[in-house]
């Protein structure tokens, strides 16, 4: 692969922390970043990007989120939360067909890209079909196909899911030069018996592969839970084994202390979905004390049908913002902090220590915004314009593995016009 | 004027709701709407827009703004209020010219019209020197020139302030057609005399010209005035005569469930400013009581510095998120409500009884939104994907009075390169 030299603002990783280079120089050899300076470096690169007047910055890793869902999009907006999903999502989610899947795949990654995302934690069926759209997007996701399991008495490898889990794994993981990875999954405490997360828990061990669930959402999750096991989510989870190797936990609204005590302990990643949260009428998690005590915060979107899009500069702004607010304290979650939530603890949540910061041997998954804009005009300060003024429209480049996949408007790897056409005529069907 | 006639989708206004109209037409004869249909009307019209593909709806109102801080935005992110206010925005707006201000307003005024802002309404100072300068975008603004006094012996018309109010409506008021609109305005409670409240609203009075006040936004405020006076600021304003006429308040957070009737049973709008309120930690008003209660809400962004940028979707699309997460209640403040709070109160505010809908006979105040984006498709719920997914720059056109100010990011009123550049160089003298 060639090598390509960019030159403009950018927010590089020094001391465990972002800093602003001003008028910088970024080195890509092939997939990897090789020189980041002040001075133009001595070697040649092919080719050279002016890159003034943007602010180069690592891509962003959506942390928990339903792809399939984007065909749902606005489906049942404002309807309190088991009307919504029992009424009217979950009727048109049973005819989803594997192609629907792919398409909302699709969709989903086109949004993605388009908003300055490189990677993402998906959560949803049909992975096996999915997998190869990945695979074309230049995009990097982790996979996994969560399970659910009603009947106590059922034997682990009896269980259909259970089966299509470790199809998954064995056909998928590492695919792309690692840009697919397949994680396990359990839906969720309340989907799930004893038995069968024991048993997931051991397959994912044995493989040593990553552990994708939901954990305390609701409030009446968490109670009905305690009462049945006399054990938050959290503790039951943990007892089973499922945060023996790497594993994160969408949403953690209704954690106790002692559950986040338990998380950071056993080095779970929590991630915080506020729009999917404050719109579902879930709850605000208390994502500060998390912070203080050390927990590892990513953020994600959730599914569209709960969001309504996969805006990962939303969810920036709106987490740096929702907790000042809620707890009055403006001097909550700085700058800083919540765009390392959205970036290096994603990639952590993700098991990829090779992505998440820009800086020299990390792979090249990295965005460009334009700051030419009335709306971040004047630039003060760079990280203030992007976590609180910035929308998604102005990601003007998005690179992954150092392939461009979005730049100025165009979509390189995806077919735009014709996954926007089949997703109208799914979404046509599926509610016709 | 000539005649235009649109085609495409839009949001009209039916038996005080809004209603998507498909393939609908819409005709404008001057400034005026002249025509809402299924069908192509008879007449003849100078000019077919076909706008299919694109969503019609009545231009923002952006109920709360100070346009001239924006060329402070991002300054001291995440500091706690008083730093922020007293040791890092206070000394620079000390060393705002007549010329900054205009500047300021002319930057805001290109942010707000790329964002689908037609009427705003603005509390600053210099409006005198920025009058010329929203005449000349074609936006519609109410401007005033905000009181403080601090000296309880103070004659009213010694006050500087309060003769440059007088002259500023005398100038400005009904200017442009009527597109300016100046208002009468106390800053706030704890920066005014009783004496020079009572004295501002009986000119008001005289006049017919509205109040615009700031309103119970922090815990403190309203603490304060209660120890001083015995009343809380909607009763202390009530009691010297500033809700006698048109009058509006903006932030409202920490309102008791009296003052809500109180501001109900006097008409005073109440201006929700969500994302001021969480910045700078101030709190969530209980919008959805207000709502119940019968009172009207509009909606505002205040001012950049705390926000950071006057985007009216951001606003709409957190109003219809945050009252749902923090009260556990998703069926709470419905997506038409929200949108009525961006246009319809927002007009009345502004005492503009021809604008805030789309509907015959009403002034040509209209944005489209381009929905031919991934992350606006499917479109199975026009006014959930507009309220929940779409981000501003979806904005394709704004046009106010009949008159185009901005098609598919071209500003046709405004220099934007020149407002750019002589911001970016204002910013840099203020703070250098």
């Amino acid at each position: 692969m060639k090598r390509l030299l960019a030159h403009g603002d950018m927010l590089v990783w020094e001391k465990d922390d972002f800093t602003c280079l001003k008028n910088g120089y970024l080195g890509i050899d092939g997939d990897r970043i090789d020189y980041i300076g002040t001075e133009a470096p001595r070697d040649a690169y092919d080719e050279t990007k002016d890159m003034t007047g943007k602010l180069l910055l690592p891509g962003l890793v959506n942390g928990h989120t339903h792809t399939g869902m984007s065909l749902l999009r606005g489906l049942g907006s404002d309807l309190p939360l088991k009307e919504w999903l029992f009424d009217t999502v979950f009727p048109v989610e049973d005819r989803l067909t594997d192609e629907d899947l792919r398409i909302g795949m699709e969709l989903s990654m086109l949004e993605m890209i388009a908003s300055g995302t490189t990677a993402f934690t998906d959560m949803y069926m049909g992975a096996g079909y999915t997998a190869q759209s990945v695979l074309d997007s230049g995009m990097k996701a982790n996979l996994c196909r969560p399970l659910q399991s009603f009947d106590p008495d059922e034997a682990p490898m009896a269980c259909r899911r259970m089966r299509e889990m470790l199809a998954l794994y064995d056909q998928w993981h590492g695919a792309g030069n690692g840009r697919i990875t397949v994680d396990f999954s359990i839906h969720a405490e309340y989907t799930c018996t004893e038995k069968m997360v024991r048993a997931a828990a051991e397959e994912a061990h044995k493989r040593g592969a990553g552990m994708h669930i939901h954990l305390s959402e609701t409030a009446a999750e968490q109670q009905a839970c305690v009462d049945k096991y006399g054990l938050t989510p959290a503790q039951w989870f943990d007892k089973l084994g499922a945060f023996d190797g790497r594993a994160y936990a969408a949403h953690c609204v209704w954690l106790t202390p002692e559950d986040r005590a338990l998380l950071k302990d056993r080095g779970v990643v929590a991630v915080h979905c506020p729009e999917s949260n404050l719109k579902l009428g879930s709850g605000v998690a208390d994502v500060p004390a998390m912070v203080a005590e050390g927990l590892t915060v990513a953020l994600g979107t959730d599914g569209a049908a709960s969001n309504n899009n996969l805006n990962m500069l939303e969810e920036i702004h709106l987490a740096a913002l929702l907790h000042k607010g809620v707890q009055h304290d403006p001097t909550l979650l700085p700058l800083g902090e919540v765009l390392k939530m959205a970036t290096v603890h994603g990639a952590r949540l993700q098991g990829r220590a090779d992505t998440g910061v820009l800086a020299v041997g990390k792979k090249a998954d990295i965005i460009a915004v334009d700051m030419d804009r009335p709306h971040l005009t004047p630039c003060i300060d760079p990280l203030s314009n992007l976590l609180y003024a910035a929308q998604a429209a102005d990601v003007c480049m998005t690179m992954a593995d150092g392939q461009i996949l979005y730049e100025n408007g165009a979509f390189l790897t995806l077919d735009r016009d014709r996954i926007l056409f089949e997703a109208r005529r799914a979404a046509a069907r599926l509610l016709g």
